[in-house]
């Protein structure tokens, strides 16, 4: 059922509740008050039913069926039409997903057009509901809380944006390579989220330059005034966010090259030691092979060999190997080898 | 053939079809009515006709001849001269090629120039021609179709760099090396792709400022922010595909560095590892090595080597051996060598 | 205690010291004159009975009482309701403090709520009970007064601020790695102060925009336009600092590169020095290895060796060897190895 | 000799070439119409004639006797002063130079001074006297057809860095390291392009505002807007090639990285080959040293080795060599060292 | 002595050189024209003097006393006053030194006040005295000739920063490591530059918006103008000089990294000359351990050796000795090890 709710206000206080789209057209013609319909969805018919009796420009009638995709306010004679663009924040995939309301808004009737679960028009009807002095101003009223429900619903999607900054924050320092990726697809959402609420500022522009032209109740303009003071923190904040990103990604690519110095320091040192190690081994094999050279020489077979006769030449060959071994580790040593 | 089209509109209706362009501006002189003629490629000659007749400004018909290569919007009197620069994206080569086309808009004619086959004017054409109450409006009406038009065709562009920038991001994760000159390349088509489109905003600007001036439709002004609308859109997209690549080569470079810190840590463990490596076998050489110093000894040949004989000389030997390769096997054991 | 202070001036003088806000709404009912209350985290009601008694506007009083985050000026009728945002710098951990102060100023009345121990309010009470002429200028006097507060103490913040770049200076250029992080959050704190400062611009701009039509004394003017003077300055350092601050990060980059190279410079050297002295060894290794092939040679057993029964056969050998070991040592030598 | 042309020129005609400036200025005084004179480095006491002559302000004539630096426009009373700078592409040096033109205008003279040989005021003058139409709206036709001539001459400065970037490009991704400093130089080139043709923008602005004013020809606005238009073409590319080298700057320095990556492979797989390569070389020797050890063994020279005496000793002393060495193979295959 | 000089000028002409303020203060009351007073680091006191007696507001005052570090042009009543940031470039350090001048301008008197040493007051009183027509202007004319005089003091500085950046531009190619800290430490002179020059800007448009309604001359205003003009290029040189400094900062960066790649480099063929150095020495150590192996064998004692017996032995073992050392050194050979 595309139609959600179906009222008919006077003065502030709903005073039908149709059944049907014809009834609520019938009773606005023979009874006055303003007309405020919630649909859902609807369809291209319906669209049709509720554009004709309203005479509803069909620029905006094709910007409701096919989407607009970006926030707007567009004045047609007496009747505006507004495009806004609900945010939510998935806190499983770090992503803010972002909807599309459509608002017609002329002299006796206010059309809500949602194609998605947010916001959450009820709970704005409800709050109109419960202060008719703010209804009783008539459709402009359903258009700022509207706009007051959609800008209070940036709130929770600011604080997960920000919540995942300190968090990368934290991965920052602690050296995950990961993080590149979060921070790249965090700006993105950043981004988009700053596409979906700049927008604003200039809507609430266009309100303001046509207060005094449209006769806006001044109490209303304060309201109007409020929930554009929260867009310019919002967008401020967003702007904010895209800042802070843009820093963790020049110091994420310095702790990248600060951590490769350290590595390649690493690898210096192991490299050294590798090399310090070399020569201890070279000494060492140095020491044990000289004694070989001189036993391969008295193994010689030589027919006249004098010390191979002597009594002293053993103890002498085993005496000389000892020494070329002491020389050479002591050159060694004086040369810091070992 | 370079005229492609060339009829007379009276009302919204096409009223005549002449055959040439003089037949074209004697009925037009006669009986009043618009004309609206399309030209391709057309020769200097021709394009001289159109202008002696029509009385465009020399500067105009030189900028049409020679090409603009800005999109822009100049008022000569009563007359418009519009540059309007279309874009076709080129999916095979990933590029955006643009085109020009001039528009002149005067009070009773409408003269368009293509030199390319974008955009598609027969189509422009075709809808208007199936809306009379909008033809009805004139000269003016052929604008603002045109004008829609070339807009539109911009749409398939930006979702062809909207899907490069989607494919570029899967390829920067994934460590593709090529991903630099595609950022590089992307990156400068839509700089090129914001030079055609950012000069549209100032158009628009130029053309509501006019709207009181040149009293024009109200109902066409609609169509025209519509339009407007649609330009803003696409300036954003483009503005944020800039800001997307910036980031993408940003956080590219950091990537590259962190898989050099991978191939550093990879080349450090290997140097560790081949270190480690040389130990090893260094000692197996000692160890093997140590034995051979001993069969050198007792293979000298001196006469008095009492060992020698002995019956205990020859397992003496062996075991000396053996206790020397073990005692260097603990030592290097314990030093962790082995 | 919430009421800090509770006065009643007339023509720039303390006339009464009510004891309850009741007594104060009497007095200034009787009497005239105009009263400034000093509240510290008053309640709930308290906050009512005031925004009751004052007409204060209920969007100012739940920004007042839930805090607004942002210093904003708005004008409610003939009222004002100022937000500011205090600033001390923290010396221990680096950072900046910001609190929180509304100011309500009317016809008659000017009310300051205070959550934090910043601003020192008491001390502006003092200069403008000092200073009667000025506060004959009423309510915005007091208006004057505490902005003028307010902005002397970021004077402080900015040195602070100052203080901490001079010493990251000197961390960049000694290479000390912790200067990321340190780089990182102080540009952080500095956009931080930016949000907290910036906004004041637009705040005086208002201000004097008001100046007129609200018939604003010519001296009081000249006090606003020196403070908004100091503002200027101040987000003209704070922009000074974030590019300061850029600067930083990104020479760091580079010298964090730079020692990079000298490392890699390290590295090569010792590799290269590695290499040089794994020829030297080896050559020594071949040079001493040779004389031992000579050794096994004249080692063999063969019944038929001429030489060895030769007298000569011996020191033929050793001459040998010591030839062979002094070719290959000159070989060596001519080809740089040793 | 400086004086380059001078002349009288009446409804677009030449009616006068006098040979010196007092003969101009007594002609002029005398018969009206304007004069036309160009200056080619002119001596302070001729320049001094002319500022006499046609009462031009001593700033502006400081200013051309100086040379300014900076394209600029000044109303001094009745007349102009317009500098230029135009430009020279310089294909040797990959330079653009800058030359200065200085012109005055006033009601009934325009007098161009140059000090270079660009731009060509020669084709300017045969261009409006070609022109009579033109040339009959006096000394402003002089200033459009300079200042058209001056930015027609910036285009082969626009095509010249062009192409230069082309070149860039290629080379970028041929991986020439020169490419840095050519961008450098390059980039460097621009911002002084941009900083000659910049200023224009605010000059036509200028002009603009002042024709209704002192009542321009509405023609001559249509050609001047002409111009302007052209200005902001090369104004925009100049942008954009400020941006692309910005881009070819960031786009080389990740180039240049991932060269280092492919190095740092080679190196990572060249060590690892060499490890590999050392583990191969000490098998062999291991097992070629193995048979050693047991021929030194059987070599020693004890009375009783039972073993010596056997017929079996030889062959099983080779026997066992063989398999020793065998042994060693195999182990060594397993674990993947040979 | 704090006044410097102190006189009172009359359509332009010196009048009267007062011994003492009080003396200047008698003579204006008494004869009218206009003072103007030179003080240097004056005392509170006659600082004071001067201010009662000229009207000055306190606020100035205030500022004149404590130094406002920020050029500002205030306008109080019918009195101007002006501060200004008179900038000196230290070749020795490479810095920017900024003092601070202020000017007192009313109906009938000119009060500059100085701190430092620059600038060059005694030079702006000369000039004036040598222009009467120029100072019969009044106080304005003072206003202007320090204007330009400061202003002028600035093409120095501009100058030393250019030089600087010129031999930055070479440092940067030669590879020298201390270009990243001068460019640092000079991007910080920059930016102190241009904060001093900057404000300047707002202060001639307020200036310019005062021309008409303070009927300041013609003449005058040119002059003004010409200043301003002079402002504009050096803002402009200093944010050239701002980018010019990052350009060099980026290179700077690749530079480094690609000097970097240059290292690797040589490490890369260094580690491969070393493995390839390697391979040979092995080859070698092979090539003369394989005859020690045979002559191991032949020198083993076993009873049962055919081929000891034999004549054709020995040779037979040396050549099996040369055979497998050539098989070796073929084999090593073709494996391209040798």
């Amino acid at each position: 059922m595309p139609v959600i709710d179906n009222a008919i206000y006077r003065d502030g206080v709903r005073v039908a509740t149709p059944a049907t789209l014809e009834e609520t057209f019938e009773t606005l013609d023979a009874h006055g008050g303003f007309a405020w319909i919630g649909l859902y969805r609807p369809s291209d018919a319906e669209l049709d039913a509720v554009a004709a009796e309203f005479g509803l420009h069909p620029l905006a009638v094709e910007d409701a069926r096919k989407g607009h995709q970006r926030a707007k306010l567009e004045r047609y004679g007496d009747s505006l039409f507004v495009v806004l663009r609900p945010g939510r924040y998935v806190d499983r995939t770090e992503t803010v997903e972002f909807g599309e309301v459509h608002l017609f808004v002329g002299a006796n009737f206010a059309v809500g057009i949602r194609r998605a679960e947010t916001p959450d028009v009820a709970k704005v009807r409800r709050r109109l509901e419960e202060d008719p002095e703010l209804l009783a101003q008539g459709p402009e009223a359903v258009l700022y809380a509207v706009l007051d429900e959609v800008v209070d619903e940036y709130a929770p999607v600011v604080a997960g944006l920000e919540n995942d900054i300190d968090e990368i924050e934290d991965q920052l320092f602690s050296g995950d390579p990961a993080v590149t990726r979060r921070i790249y697809d965090l700006a993105s959402e950043v981004m988009e989220f700053q596409r979906a609420t700049r927008p604003l500022l200039d809507m609430f522009g266009a309100l303001e330059r046509g207060f005094d032209k449209y006769g806006v109740d001044v109490e209303l303009q304060r309201y109007l005034r409020d929930v554009k003071d929260h867009v310019i923190r919002i967008v401020e904040r967003g702007e904010g966010f895209r800042q802070l990103l843009q820093n963790a990604l020049s110091v994420h690519a310095t702790l990248v090259t600060q951590r490769q110095n350290e590595e390649m320091q690493r690898l210096s040192e192991a490299s050294v030691a590798s090399s310090e190690q070399a020569k201890k081994i070279s000494s060492w094999a140095a020491i044990i092979f000289a004694p070989t050279l001189i036993a391969g020489i008295y193994g010689m077979n030589f027919a006249f060999m004098p010390e191979l006769d002597e009594p002293w030449g053993y103890p002498f060959a085993l005496s000389l190997m000892a020494v070329f071994a002491l020389v050479l580790y002591l050159v060694f040593k004086q040369r810091k080898w070992l």
